[in-house]
């Protein structure tokens, strides 16, 4: 079976859990985002997944095999992260060719093609990059490589939004060139929204949500109107957040509406975007 | 007269100009967003404003008084950026009190308010936070100082979208109630883009926008349809960027639009939100 299978992965540090016993699959041939607030353990995932660091139980399954020790299973896997730190005095060149030594077949098509469009001169040093250009420099690695399974975290950090769109458009052009997956965890969750076919949100050590994006937003509601009426009309709904301007009162909603129940005229309802979506599910509950 | 006026200010750094003969105004009770491309000149900018680096030639002129040197005018002006580090082993409580020793009337309640709110705890040294939470910090510090004119440079570096939601609200809320100068640097143009009354946008060292954002966007248009009708349209036009899928020709277009001239029906005119119109109007240009 295709796809990164995660088995009851938890993680512990001291007392303190950071994973709750995760179960769900990362599928071939889809892109992901993968969000979290600061903190909420996305990291921490991924450092285990490519086996950088050890859970405390559970297993990653890739294709079928158990990832763990396992070279074959795990030179499937690539993630390009903070942690992907090379020696300064090394040229961005003979980077690529150290990477198609652990990875094999390096692609240099693309990743000079990607260089040139981004203006990044490969003949320079890697400690010479400022942080913009240290990330795009690690994100064209990790389109060169093989792996099938591509996790990216943070891969905008630094870079102006240009850069950023640059990237996405070349995340996406290779995607449809060659499809395989991509995990992308970022905070830029407006921007990235469009590349999405599926989402994951980690929230304090457990997955919350793990779905089609499409079908995510379906069930997104923002509920307006008076008071009385709003409160009444979501009474059995998942309502996650509420907010209250003037004499309007605004709900947040997750998962289906009631259609038994009376809609009045002076409610209305909207969809949410991904990035609202995901503060209202992800934001400590206040007492109202 | 109220504002903070840019009189012919340049600066260079060896032989580089980094800025070229910049002449424009800040007004005063006005959000600015200050927008430009890594390395466009925008810190330098900030740095030259409030007298930490010194211009090759110009003057800046706060409500009507040169600034350089003079501490009156200088106190009216606060910049949050990383160049404020403060010492790690300092509890944040006691740097509020520091910074008012500088800038007089610190807003304790709106600061105390904004930590609870950030979940920030003051009894906590400098050194101990996290990049995000230093930044909070730093822009909790920046709302309750009493100057008029309020930089701030990349306020959002590190922050969750549920902090960076909290943050633009934050802002726009003591914005209401105390009226200044907010001027924001920042990449993260789209989702920044509602809080700014006015956009200056930096390229290559000069001012290339400097308008009410509502005008701005106003004049900013994507031109769609087969490739022939759509540059017969645009032949007048300011084209800043084109754009080609299968037979569907897009050209980016910021002025005004030729009334004279015919449009045919296959050609279709939507308008640009601010981070599309950034991204064509700060693009190298290329060979079409």
């Amino acid at each position: 079976m295709k796809g990164i299978q995660i088995q009851g992965v938890e993680k512990s540090f001291s007392k303190r859990k950071i994973l709750q016993e995760l179960d769900f699959t990362f599928e071939a041939h889809k892109i992901y985002g993968l969000l979290g607030r600061n903190g909420a353990g996305k990291s921490t995932l991924l450092n285990i997944i490519t086996d950088r660091i050890f859970a405390t139980s559970g297993q990653v399954i890739v294709d079928g095999e158990v990832a763990k020790n396992n070279d074959a299973a795990l030179s499937k896997i690539y993630l390009s992260s903070e942690m992907n730190a090379y020696p300064a005095s090394i040229r961005l060149e003979k980077i690529f060719k150290m990477t198609e030594l652990f990875y094999g077949d390096f692609d240099y098509t693309l990743a000079n093609n990607l260089a040139k469009q981004f203006d990044l001169d490969l003949q320079q040093k890697f400690g010479k990059l400022s942080t913009g250009y240290r990330n795009i420099f690690k994100f064209i690695v990790a389109l060169g490589v093989p792996a099938e399974y591509i996790f990216l975290d943070e891969p905008t950090l630094g870079l102006d939004a240009n850069h950023r769109d640059l990237l996405y458009q070349s995340l996406s052009t290779s995607y449809i060139e060659r499809p395989r997956t991509f995990v992308i965890a970022t905070h830029l969750i407006g921007e990235v929204a469009s590349l999405l076919e599926r989402v994951v949100v980690i929230d304090q050590g457990q997955v919350i949500i793990n779905g089609d994006l499409e079908d995510v937003l379906e069930q997104s509601y923002l509920i307006s109107g008076p008071e009385k009426e709003v409160s009444e009309y979501t009474k059995n709904l998942n309502v996650i957040g509420k907010e209250r301007l003037g004499k309007i009162s605004s709900y947040y909603v997750y998962g289906k509406l009631d259609d038994e129940c009376f809609l009045p005229d002076v409610v209305t309802i909207e969809h949410l975007d991904l990035q609202q979506l995901f503060i209202h599910l992800t934001n400590p509950r206040k007492e109202q």
